[in-house]
Order: C-alpha cells, then structure tokens, then sequence
C-alpha cells in the first residue's frame, strides 16, 4: 500500500539523512525516498539544503526532474521513508509573508475595526506585505513553544491567544540583480516551487506592538514549513484564472498575471478537519507578489522564501486562522499540546491529485 | 600623515581584498590595513566575511585584538588602504530595525499625526520595531538607485520623497536557541560590535503601502553600512546612561540595562554638514533592543543585525532624517547625484576620540 498523492506526476525535492548521516538530497515517490546524491554524485545535490540545486536554474531543474522520474521508474536508489529523518529543506535567504486573500483581510478587518471598511484604502492597489524573520523558519514536525511578551496595556506572560495562518509558500531558487525589477512574466525563471506554511501568530502580542511598524514578535517565535517542495513543474495542471480584480492593477502588476492555483487545504487539529480553505479564492496572484516584491529594484535571492499571507475562502468553513474560524470566541485559540496539521492537495499532470507536503507542530508550554 | 580616529585604540574589523584577489579580513590601523588573514593563517580570517570569526565568541574576540594590536605596534602585515578594496563586511542573517529615539518618534508623530498625540501608546512599553530586507543591505559606496514604487492613491514612479535615516547597526556574533530569550545582561555575549548604517528610505511609497503591516518597499531597496565593525572593546569608553524611562520598564528591560552610548553622527551631504544626531539621546538601549527581539523565544544568528531606527536628538539641528530637517519641505528630500555621508565618533579608550566607519551613498536616476 502506497500514499496516495506521491505517484510519479509529483516527485517533490527534499533534504533527509539516514541513521544520523550527512544530509543530502531526495524526491519522493510513493513510501520511499529516491537518493539524488547517490543516483547522481552531482555536488549541488549531495549537500544539505536546496539552495546550490535551486540556483542552478530552470534547464537543470527540468533535467534533474526528468532524470527523478526514471530513478523512481526503475526503482533505483530508494530509500523507505520510514528510514529516513527528514529536515528544513531551504536555508532561507529573506522572509517576506504577504496578505493576499480578500476574504482573511476583510474578515479581519471586521474583527478589528467593526465600524469601519473593512479592507484599507490600498489593499486592492497592491499586495501588501512586510519581512519576517528568516532565522526561526522550521521543519514541519518542530514543537512550537509558547512565546511569552507585551500584551495591550504592557502587561507580560505567555501568549493566550496562539493562533495559525494556513499559508502556501514560494520558493525563489534564481536570484535577480539589485536595481532591477523582476517582471510577473519572469516568475517561473525565477520560482522553483512551493512549500506548505504555518505562520504561527500570537494575536495578543501582535495586537499591541503592530503600530506603526507591522508585526515582529507576534510572529517571530516560528514560521513553519513542509520538509517537500513541490517543483512548478508538478502544478502545470492546478493553474487557474484568479476570481477577478477591480480596480484593475497597474501595468507591473499585469493584467497578464491573473493565475492562481487551485490547491485545497485542510486545516487539521488533533486529528480532525476544522477547516477547507481553497487557495483558487486569493485575490492576488503568486506573479503578482513577486513582481511587487521587486518593482523598487530589491534584489532576490536564492532561498529567498514568501508566504501568500492566510487563505481564507467566502465560506465559514474555508477560513485559515482561529482568529477568524473563532470570530470573539477566546477559546478557539490553541492550547498547550494542539496538534496542528495543515494538509495541502492539487490536481497533478496525471489527471489525479497530488499531495503535497503537510505542515505539522505541537504547541509546547511557555519556558 | 594618518587619520584620526583609527588608532591603537579601535583597530575595526572589515574585509578587503587586494587587486582582485580572494576577500579576507583585516582590522584598520591608521591609513592601512594590517591582514589578519596574512598573520594569523586561521581559517576564519581567511574568509570572504567576519560571521565565522564573529561566530568564535567572546574570547576568541579578545585574544585576536590582542594579536591585532601587536601587528599593528610591530608594523607587520600591513596593507596601504589606498592599495585595497573593502566589501560588505558580513553575511546579513536576520535584519531588524528600531525606532527607538524618542525625538525621531515624536518628530514623525507631530508630521504625519499633527492633532494627536505624537507618541503612540506603546512606544514607551517596548522598542518598536520590524524586519527588513537582508538581501539588500549593501557596503558603503555602493550607488542606490532611485526606487519606482506605488504611492498614495495608486499612482506609479520613480520615489519623489527619497530619504535617509542616520542609524547605528549591531552585529550580533554568537547566535541563540530557538525558544530561548536572550537576556539583557547577556549583551556583550552575544554582540560583536557596531557599524553605521543608513537606513534609505521612500516616504511617498512608505506612506501609501505601510497599513497594516508596516514599512516594506519603502525600505526595501538598499540599507547601506559602514565597511568597519567596531567591536564593542573599543567603546568601553563610550557607555552612558540612557536621558531616563518612564514608566518603568518591564523586567525583561531592564531596569539594568539603561546604558547607552555616546556616539556622536553627522549626516554630510555633498560635502557640507547638515546635522549632528547625538546617539546618546536615544531612548531605549542596545542591551534592552536585544533582549525584546529574542523574548518571544526568537533565536538569534551570526550575522544577525539590528538597526537603532533613526537618531534625532531633542534640537532642531540634530535629526536624523530629511523628513524632520525639511518638516513638510519637499525640496529637502535628495535629488538624483546627493552624495550623503554618514560620519561617527565616540570617545576612544586611551583618552581622544574614533572614528567609526563612515556610510557613504550617492543617488542614481531610477531605472
């Protein structure tokens, strides 16, 4: 028997270790892992992170892919997963989390400013978004402790309102020279591929520190990720129009970037689905972010990693944080020992779908 | 005839390199370098930046200045500066940046909040502060091209309000446990030292994108820092107290950790001294910076750097930024061709005064 949703249509890269062995890199396929280093000796494949493979560029991503498939064909050079340890796949370069679903933003516009309208007067002009901390992304599966800081007023402890954002990542593998745009069009010579995303939110905390600045330590105590990133080439069947943009945005931003991905998540706790946020529903677009990301001439970098900020649907089941799932009630918030799972699915190539990797992390007690 | 400021008293860390060849590390001594690379043959000053070095910890720090300055007496291993090239002196990890003086604050309150009150609620409960771009944190001289952005309304072009902000940057050597906050009296374990830093900044695309997740493109483009790292054994001179804090801070803040340093900006622009910020009116400490960044359990990381924010004093001549020299001019703002240099001093341990690295940038047209 086989997990399904690891079938050869996917293949996704990550970085595992066998009985406490050099970290090197593999795909998986079904139960197993394919051992690249082994398979092909080449040095950007037997090290360990991603960063030397993915900077090497789209040609060889798509040779790398194609020599994975005939490795898992063949049989070749597998590994149980069972037997392997699996870890953080990328050194992450920068951080940036954006906050691209129209639904979350204007749930939480209405949680937080009942009065008044809820998206800001830019929201719809541009992605907004802002850098988080690269240095506390984790592997799925690392415990999350619960931070301690300020609360409203200056008072101090343990966070009491612990909280996820079922994001999807995107991760950068070929950088791009300081002060020069990168344009929506370039977005697949750029972006290998895309990760699961927790990021892990303490609203107490957030609540009181986030003017003017943005958010810091709200956010800053760990952002997890899927140990497998899903290569593009994996998701050429999940591309979909977006729902639709009004005003329409600026030349840079399109209107030629208007895809979106038609991922579906499950937000899981203990054990059960509490919520289905579709990824189809985000207002803006994985070409769109990267273009504003770049427009002021910043440069990217390989490992370089952005969030698409919290997926949330039109539904009441579909919302991708307990802040909004919960909506005033205190006690959807996580407690010590949740156990959270974000799953992720997509339509694969091979016209059935593909799962990609999920994002776990128990809540461990305040220190 | 030698520099003043880069005595036996400062020896300044940074890497250069010497007709093209391979970046290694040295420490400044008057007009030239001495190549620590070249005398000590470790592996860590072989290096093309400081973090492996930084990463060794405080005594390592204390036995190489001690070698350093006997190279420097005995005249050995010495380089011309005018025969080297300097580079950024480290490998940026985590980039944070303050906004911790009190007269910046209020000063930026009073222009964009003019019927308020000019400080917000927590400003003095905690150092605001967020994460910046470490992708674009380049060495002194490096030009900064005017950046194209959205501003207020949507309307797309080149930045009209192009600005600084005159800061002082810590160089976090030694990292820390995920989970684990760093406390205030643990400073000078976990810090280096400090370098200049200009922190550009777009007001116009600062102002449209910043709610509510703070600054982004607007600081995204560049933030330049000196080539030197001061380490922290040449400022012990330095120390004074902080102008005061009501209310108390909390006890992860201190109250011991209320020292600052008397450093000593002058903003110069196209060779003409415009302003004179005093880092020793700056509100919150360096010690308290640190131990509010990692008290959420935020782990730090060689190379880890963290901007004050911008340093205004409480005179008309002593700010930090053209926002509040020009307040409300908009000819104050830099036009392409300004050459802006950042100048730094603190009072030197055998009784004159050193001089920091300086922090130098020239406006290019926008692309």
């Amino acid at each position: 028997m086989t997990t399904p949703g690891f079938g050869l249509d996917h293949l996704p890269y990550g970085v595992f270790s066998v009985a406490g062995g050099e970290r090197r890199i593999g795909v998986r396929h079904e139960d197993a892992v394919v051992d690249l280093a082994a398979a092909t000796g080449r040095p950007e494949l037997t090290s360990p992170s991603l960063n030397a493979f993915l900077g090497l560029g789209p040609q060889v991503w798509r040779e790398t892919r194609e020599a994975a498939r005939s490795y898992a064909e063949s049989g070749e050079h597998r590994v149980p997963l069972a037997d392997v340890e699996l870890h953080l796949p990328i050194d992450v370069a920068d951080y940036v989390d954006f906050y691209a679903s129209e639904h979350h933003a204007s749930n939480v516009g209405r949680i937080f400013r009942p009065d008044q309208e809820p998206l800001l007067p830019n929201w719809k002009h541009l992605p907004v978004g802002y850098h988080g901390r690269a240095g506390t992304v984790v592997a799925s599966g690392t415990p999350v402790v619960r931070p301690s800081g300020q609360r409203p007023g200056g008072a101090f402890g343990p966070s009491a309102r612990l909280d996820i954002e079922a994001e999807l990542g995107f991760v950068v593998g070929v950088g791009s020279e300081l002060g020069t745009p990168v344009p929506y069009d370039a977005f697949a010579d750029h972006v290998f591929g895309v990760v699961g995303l927790n990021d892990w939110s303490a609203r107490d905390i957030q609540a009181w520190e986030y003017v003017p600045l943005g958010p810091f330590l709200g956010k800053s105590f760990a952002t997890s990720i899927s140990h497998w990133v899903t290569p593009l080439a994996a998701l050429d069947a999940a591309w979909v129009d977006l729902p639709g943009q009004d005003p329409e945005p600026l030349p840079y931003l399109g209107p030629g970037a208007t895809k979106g991905l038609d991922i579906d998540v499950e937000v899981v706790v203990d054990g059960a689905v509490v919520s289905r946020p579709p990824y189809r529903s985000m207002y803006w677009s994985p070409a769109q972010m990267l273009a504003h990301m770049t427009v002021n001439g910043a440069r990217l970098r390989t490992g370089d990693l952005y969030g698409s900020g919290t997926i949330s649907g039109p539904e009441t089941d579909q919302r991708g944080s307990f802040l909004e799932i919960g909506w005033g009630d205190e006690s959807a918030f996580l407690a010590d020992g949740a156990d959270v799972t974000l799953r992720y699915s997509a339509p694969g190539t091979d016209g059935g779908r593909i799962a990609l990797g999920d994002v776990t992390g128990r809540i461990a007690p305040a220190r």
